[in-house]
């Protein structure tokens, strides 16, 4: 593969290609930036897509900018009306920011790592300096944003400092002199104010690379804490192979895709001798997971995490009666979802059925109703029930991470 | 007249008038706040309405805070794009405020009146400062500014600092603790944002009083220095009483409600007197003229006004061919309207049946098209024609000064 195709690589789009091609050509080690929010430091595998673009660029020599957003973080919720977003003091970001080099060391090359932090420019900029970076975007074109357009028109509350950090996103791309910018794809319209901003000071303009949000171990919405779909970068071995092992055949070859320098040739013939019977999904699936941890631990915790899950799990008889505890911090769920939440079915009719057929209990009590509603105390809610083998691994694996 | 009587006469709005009994009940000074731009010093009888009330409060025992908005007068055209607008330097800025002080002090008391500078308050607003009062308002409350909406609905640009700006101007009332706050009905908007920041500060919110925009000379247009219809505050007394003498006589009614003291009943009355041939207009346009001369200059001065224009005027038999040179600086005007203009007819219907009739001369020709566009060369263009004697004075007065 040539530089610019291993760069390409998962990338959604690149703004623009050719200018990508002229930058690589120049042979000057580039300057790639990628913004980090210090409010949250626990990076997980939807954060590795942009960790290992990063590297990629790193392997050819070029110099990763990896910015620390601060300057935002140390004003918390501006209006003060939500106190769930405190201002971070100067103590909790730089613990953060450790935390994050914790994390990103693992994939990236500290050599070829600058960290920078916003705070050290847009901390000279004063009011008027705020009205003149304000003063070069319009109203209109910041209601193109797609987030921004669909509150506006909802009539939803869009406060006017919220049209602010998009273009303190793109003033960082000037003070950093960034000749790359990456970011996921919801990220476009705040990566393309900083080559407006760039132009705009006569700077050659960054390149835009957006790269996919990575879908989470259910293989439906987008990676995330939040919804508990996630793997941690700094997840134990045995952990992370044991999630690894519970992803779909279809997802696993999507983190193939995006997690692993793998190209995608190597990718479409493995596909073909799963599909032809010549390989075992389950022995790709191994192969990925050790590609992985091999990285992000060692490969002699790849082997040992291998050697684990064999042992625990899979020459073990599994049982056929499953247990799965759903934690939803005091929440209410309808029956069905939690049956289906719960691996014991893959669809909701499925769910629905089950629940008729009388073989699911919720906290020791049978199922009857698909549409009651559960409630965790607190406890979570442990539902029980007959399942076909082949999920049990899943499940079991939920429970025990 | 009760204090709220007096201070109410000639105001289009008072948001809210209980409020503002409130306040005056209270027997405490208020602080008057009104907001003065140091980039454009040359004060006509159009602010003079607003000067006027604020003498008013002063004449109850109030405070007038006579706001400088040097702030973001130094910052010019924030975006650089327009030369026009360049930052003005502290030296121009104190100048600017030297000539409005030698105005407004012609009207206002010194002794009551506190001169502010919003730089010293926003100066110590640093970019994170910005932000948080940025927070304060949302996108689509900004957007309900009328000229922000037309402007966006128009797709005309309507850049983001321009959002910044109504919230630095309701900061100033914060921040100066202003009781009541008097602007144009064009700055409502404005107005209100100080009542809006205020509140969320945790102060008792700014009464709010709008003030029409005085029309002009020509009784249509408002008054402004760009229209050529307007009295400056510091003229001499004889142009002022020319100028005062010029206006219709329904404009003279609308002068004694917004420049002067006298009542409404008392207006009326005049009218009243007027009308049945009791009082002679020219009589109450003198009288008009010699109050407001008064206040401006002194007593004296409006009485040798008076004298010099019946000497000047008056007395004389006036010509029955006027001629009257209008400067348009190498542009071009389509010839009824320079008719008009010119004050040889009413209306643009009289102005082109004048030059149907041949008796319109331009630079010394017979104009016969009311179409033709009419060029001022640099010397301006000489129109002469046969006039009604009564309007007379008013066009000699336009070319006298």
């Amino acid at each position: 593969m040539s530089s610019l195709e291993q760069l390409k690589k998962g990338a959604v789009e690149i703004i623009s290609e050719a200018e990508l091609a002229k930058k690589l050509a120049s042979g000057k080690p580039l300057r790639v930036k990628a913004g980090f929010d210090p409010t949250a430091p626990d990076l997980h595998f939807g954060h590795l897509v942009l960790l290992r673009k990063l590297k990629a660029f790193q392997d050819l020599g070029h110099q990763v900018c990896f910015l620390i957003g601060d300057y935002t973080a140390a004003i918390g919720d501006p209006s003060g009306r939500n106190e769930t977003r405190p201002p971070l003091t100067r103590e909790e970001i730089e613990r953060n920011v450790q935390t994050y080099k914790d994390q990103v060391f693992r994939v990236l090359d500290p050599g070829r790592t600058e960290v920078l932090y916003n705070s050290s420019w847009l901390d000279k900029l004063d009011g008027r300096g705020m009205i003149r970076l304000a003063s070069r975007y319009t109203v209109a074109r910041m209601l193109e944003r797609n987030d921004f357009e669909k509150r506006y028109k909802a009539g939803h509350p869009l406060a006017i400092h919220e049209f602010l950090y998009p273009l303190l996103q793109g003033w960082d791309s000037v003070a950093m002199r960034a000749d790359v910018e990456l970011g996921g794809t919801d990220q476009k319209f705040n990566l393309l104010m900083g080559r407006h901003l760039q132009h705009e000071e006569g700077q050659e303009p960054q390149v835009v690379m957006t790269l996919p949000l990575l879908e989470g171990l259910d293989g439906v919405d987008k990676m995330s804490k939040s919804k508990g779909n996630y793997i941690g970068v700094t997840e134990a071995p045995d952990s992370m192979f044991g999630k690894m092992m519970s992803v779909s055949d279809a997802l696993m070859w999507r983190y193939f895709e995006l997690l692993t320098d793998r190209g995608l040739e190597e990718i479409q013939k493995m596909q073909g001798e799963v599909a032809s019977g010549a390989l075992h999904p389950k022995a790709v699936k191994v192969g990925l997971a050790k590609e992985i941890i091999s990285y992000l631990h060692s490969p002699a915790d790849a082997d040992a995490a291998e050697a684990h899950f064999e042992k625990s799990f899979s020459q073990r008889q599994v049982e056929a009666i499953g247990d799965v505890t759903l934690s939803l911090g005091k929440n209410t769920i309808v029956a069905f979802h939690a049956v289906k939440e719960a691996g014991f079915a893959a669809t909701g009719n499925e769910a629905k059925a089950k629940i008729k057929g009388g073989s699911i209990h919720a906290d020791g009590q049978i199922l009857k109703d698909p549409f009651a509603e559960l409630k965790d105390e607190g406890a979570g809610i442990l539902l029980q029930g007959k399942i076909d083998k082949k999920r049990v691994e899943r499940r079991l694996f939920l429970k025990t991470y």
